[in-house]
């Protein structure tokens, strides 16, 4: 680890480089309802070195992720990257260790964020070559906190938390806050930084020991299993005077019964619709949206990229929460590249705690 | 007009007062249903003259409003006032004069808004006896602008229709812009109003004739019938590059459209959902809510009442617009408090053309 792994001539990208290999998940067939490991292969790339402004990345730990989901359809959806091909390789949030460097940016050794995950090699160039925001190579500092903290709660994850709570919802002191999917990767940050916060917080979320987890870890004052008949009962008797803020990650019914157990002025933060990923069923649209006028309230839709703006000040306060004990953080982890397609299917069936993970 | 009509006798209250008798429309039975003229009756209501610090009204005009439509209802709908009782008089805006006042702010001869409509006489505590805001007593320059105008145009149609637009949709340069129904009261200002700030602004209505209305009179830049089969194939043909903000007064299938249709960070202002009122149809659920996480839209449902700072800045603007005769402002007019229960029914109908007003 950390040593230069290629010769001068492998250098030289007109040169095939023997040896050289990336294994890569690629998409074999598109879901025909849920996602099964079936709907995935892995294939061997040969890959050449780093030209001038590249640098050689061996992946350390994929992050596995709903919107992972999304382009595994056939169909586009608006405001997405567009659906993987069959044939495809997945990408995804990665974090890996520089190998090679040619860049002035990156030295071997360098730990970094990127988006060239679902294989083990990847041979990245640092600019220009990125997603916008989120997905950039970045550096971290992984000697305060473990690498992988850098894909969930000091990553993607906790900016989706830290942003949906505060620049979408507008958190105010006093609000009643829910957060959906709250043993997930996003939901147990944002769910803990508004206890962290002060603010009365209840969660929801897909089983009887999620719920536990939820009230005996997570520490929050009220939980329930979303699979329950009366989503409004379990409101009212959770937070009998209504909410203020809702934190949406799964649309649909729980998204529905927000509406109507808002407080007026209440806001909610949809930062991802799980609910609806990973079915054939039509989506279920919410069919009080007329209180989302008569209680004036805001729905707003975010994607953590558009604010890459408040990663420094999301680790601070994050950061910080870890330090002091105060934030509880799951992994779900996944051993090996070859369960990667485990680690997906696993998380979008919610049988993950916290982020999931695989260790490459 | 504008005498005394009361003598000094009249003007104690512990005395009935002979003669002045109340004609108020009353709730007969809930609608079963669609409203119709028979869910109402008239009542004589003998009313004491003003106390201090009480007027005396004449009404002028009625406000007739969509939003009605939801106390007739059995059922409370969060964020408003509670179902009006079988046999309860209804209230609603309204302008009128005052006949006799003992009140130092003012004078008989003034013209008033109100919310006491749906009834010919009226007699109103000039402090505390309100609603917020919009349904204050109120005193307008009648001399500029026809009284009736203060219903509508400058009244809480216009500052619905600028507040929508520049608070809650946060219009910006080169946004382009729907409005559904455009021919309405608030659809035909807020139409207007961002094509006179340079915007290009389709509309949508519900007969051939509207959708002739809002391109010859209201010069919109493209408008179809919002009954067709194929809304997005409308939206698309109409604003063929997506919209930015859409106007939204009638919710349903609309909203579910313009969710489809806007771009990524679109912005919808919600003032009402009239296709929700008068039915007995369980209400329709759009059921592309994810788009609003993909395309990170904010959909913000508003009442105008909380934007009570912004009277001046409306009637200034509206008002330019007005003398400049750029905004063109149609009035559906039911002559006579005998006609009321009918202006209802013609205006949850979809049968009239701006403002419906109900002449006393």
């Amino acid at each position: 680890m950390g040593g230069n792994v290629l010769s001068e001539a492998q250098r030289d990208k007109s040169v095939p480089v023997s040896g050289l290999v990336s294994r890569q998940v690629v998409l074999r067939s598109r879901p025909d309802g849920k996602v099964t490991e079936s709907c995935f292969e892995f294939r061997e790339v040969p890959i050449a070195g780093p030209a001038d402004g590249e640098v050689l990345v061996r992946n350390l730990w994929l992050s596995i992720d709903p919107s992972v989901r999304v382009r595994l359809g056939a169909d586009p959806v608006p405001g997405y990257l567009p659906p993987f091909a069959i044939g495809d390789s997945l990408i995804g949030l990665a974090i890996g260790e520089i190998l090679e460097s040619r860049s002035p940016q990156f030295a071997v050794g360098d730990i970094v964020t990127h988006i060239h995950g679902y294989r083990d090699l990847a041979v990245i160039a640092t600019e220009g070559a990125t997603l916008a925001g989120v997905g950039a190579l970045t550096k971290v500092d992984a000697s305060v906190h473990p690498p992988e903290t850098y894909l969930g709660v000091l990553g993607s994850s906790g900016l989706t938390a830290y942003v949906g709570l505060l620049e979408v919802a507008t958190l105010a002191d006093g609000d009643d806050v829910w957060v959906s999917a709250a043993a997930g990767a996003v939901g147990s940050i944002a769910a803990q930084m508004a206890k962290a916060r002060g603010h009365r917080v209840i969660g929801s979320a897909g089983s009887d020991a999620k719920v536990a987890y939820l009230l005996e870890r997570l520490k929050l004052d009220g939980a329930f299993d979303y699979h329950t008949d009366d989503l409004l009962g379990a409101l009212e008797e959770h937070a009998p005077g209504g909410i203020d803020v809702y934190f949406d990650n799964v649309g649909g019914r729980q998204l529905e019964a927000a509406i109507s157990h808002l407080k007026p002025h209440g806001r909610v933060a949809l930062s991802g619709a799980v609910s609806e990923y990973d079915t054939v069923e039509t989506a279920y649209g919410p069919r009080n949206m007329f209180q989302v006028v008569s209680k004036s309230l805001t729905l707003r839709g975010f994607r953590s990229g558009a604010y890459n703006h408040l990663w420094d000040a999301m680790r601070e306060e994050l950061g910080g929460y870890l330090r002091d004990g105060r934030l509880h953080f799951e992994q779900t982890v996944f051993e090996g590249l070859e369960d990667a397609p485990s680690a997906v299917v696993a998380m979008l069936n919610g049988r993950n705690y916290g982020k999931t993970l695989c260790r490459v």
